[in-house]
């Protein structure tokens, strides 16, 4: 018989910025963690574990992910992929080795850890190996439209949310059929979203939020925002009860 | 000068079941407010009070706001929209009488209060009148996708919010387009919906979740689900991941 069983990997959403918004199961996952890791930008910090840190256990081990350095790679190539895949790969591994030895690891993401997250590059390398536990987050765009006062959608409308990334004509097709939307991933590619926006005639309704929920933050109609480059942690939604 | 002034409104999202899935500034503000208002279907409860009720202020008053019988009116018709109008402006007064003797006002939302949530009628008859405050919650589809362990969408995936009230032919069109979708408002709509996902080609992929994160809770593959009616809380996912 073995006395060593595997540890359990837990993904714990931390909420959109405010430190309030995490859940109580999220505060509970951390004070009985063992290890708790997080993706971070190099020289950035981690802005998941600045909003956690104060439920983490006395004495948990902290491992630190960090991002390899890609800013130089066209995303859309194979060496970007290569890096990436890698960086992936070996995080994965990390984690393992600490479940084999029978430590619980959570793993923090920003907003909710299967949207648009980190977190799932480990869930699918690992959560088929060891006991896995997902805890849901408010994400990034609650925070913002709750932050904003805005009803986002009601009743038959259709939400779309789209990564700001897409071309922009595939952006404007989108934002012409849906009755709502919520553009993530905005900073460099904000000229491309207000353009796509105006040719979906949905400009004027636009709100812009930075830092959601988050200090610092700030929120207007991105009509009279200028075009300077948006921080990672921006977002524009388009509301859709008033289309009604 | 006067001595009282009006209180505050504050829509409180309490997530999707789980009682520990609540935020710790729900929590906070459930702990302050003189009065806890809630929407209820007669006989039924309300589903939110009882995920929330553990935080209520020792003698907070509570507002339960009853929704009026249509069941054998036809929604899209003017009976229908009068009775529902009248109800959510006579809500909406009995809420403004208490934020006018001072009150602070809770209004719990199952999930997160902005997002086709009732809390939103309320919202936009009485925030522009008085100081009013979301908190965001986690909404009843990040609960569900986090119960089933599914990553719902990644990089450029595009992700639609679909009700299931949409005409089969709007849904079969806009799931066909979209890398990810959620349908919500399952209930009687689950044939039209099936129907909807196998003209999509998504069939295959869909897994429908029932009373996730609540006790009861259940998680399939909807090909393998029969088509008996659905309960009012259950939802169709279709994960985005790996169709790319
Ligand atoms: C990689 S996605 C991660 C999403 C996260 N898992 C969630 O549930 O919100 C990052 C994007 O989310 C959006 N975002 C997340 N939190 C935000 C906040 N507090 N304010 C503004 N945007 C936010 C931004 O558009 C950002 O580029
Ligand atoms: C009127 S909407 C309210 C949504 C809520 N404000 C939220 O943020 O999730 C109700 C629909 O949400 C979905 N839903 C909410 N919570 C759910 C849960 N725990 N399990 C399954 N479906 C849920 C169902 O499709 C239900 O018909």
């Amino acid at each position: 018989m073995s006395v060593t069983s595997c540890g359990r990997l837990i993904g714990v959403g931390v909420g959109p910025g405010d430190p309030e918004l995490i859940t109580l199961k999220a505060v509970r996952a951390l004070g009985q963690a063992d290890v708790v890791a997080y993706f971070a930008k190099l020289g950035n910090g981690s802005h998941a574990r600045a909003i956690a840190h104060a439920h983490f256990r006395i004495g948990a081990e902290e491992l630190p992910l960090g991002y390899p350095v890609t800013t130089e790679m066209p995303k859309d190539e194979a060496p970007y992929r290569t890096a990436i895949t890698g960086f992936y790969e070996a995080a994965a591994q990390a984690v393992a080795a600490h479940l084999d030895a029978g430590r619980t690891v959570a793993v923090l993401s920003e907003g909710d850890p299967l949207f648009y997250g980190s977190y799932m590059h480990l869930h699918v390398r690992l959560a088929h190996r060891y006991p896995t536990e997902v805890i849901a987050g408010v994400t990034g765009m609650s925070g913002c439209w709750s932050q904003a006062g805005t009803p986002i959608a009601q009743g038959d409308d259709v939400l779309c949310v789209l990564p700001g990334t897409l071309p922009e004509e595939e952006l404007a097709r989108r934002l012409t059929g849906a009755d709502a939307a919520v553009i993530m991933k905005v900073g460099r590619n904000l000229p491309k979203i207000r353009r796509a926006l105006a040719v979906a005639g949905r400009l004027e309704r636009a709100l812009y939020v930075e830092r959601g929920t988050m200090s610092g933050s700030l929120c207007e109609r991105l009509a009279t925002r200028g075009d300077g480059p948006a921080p990672y942690f921006a977002i524009v939604l388009v509301p859709g009860w008033e289309t009604r």
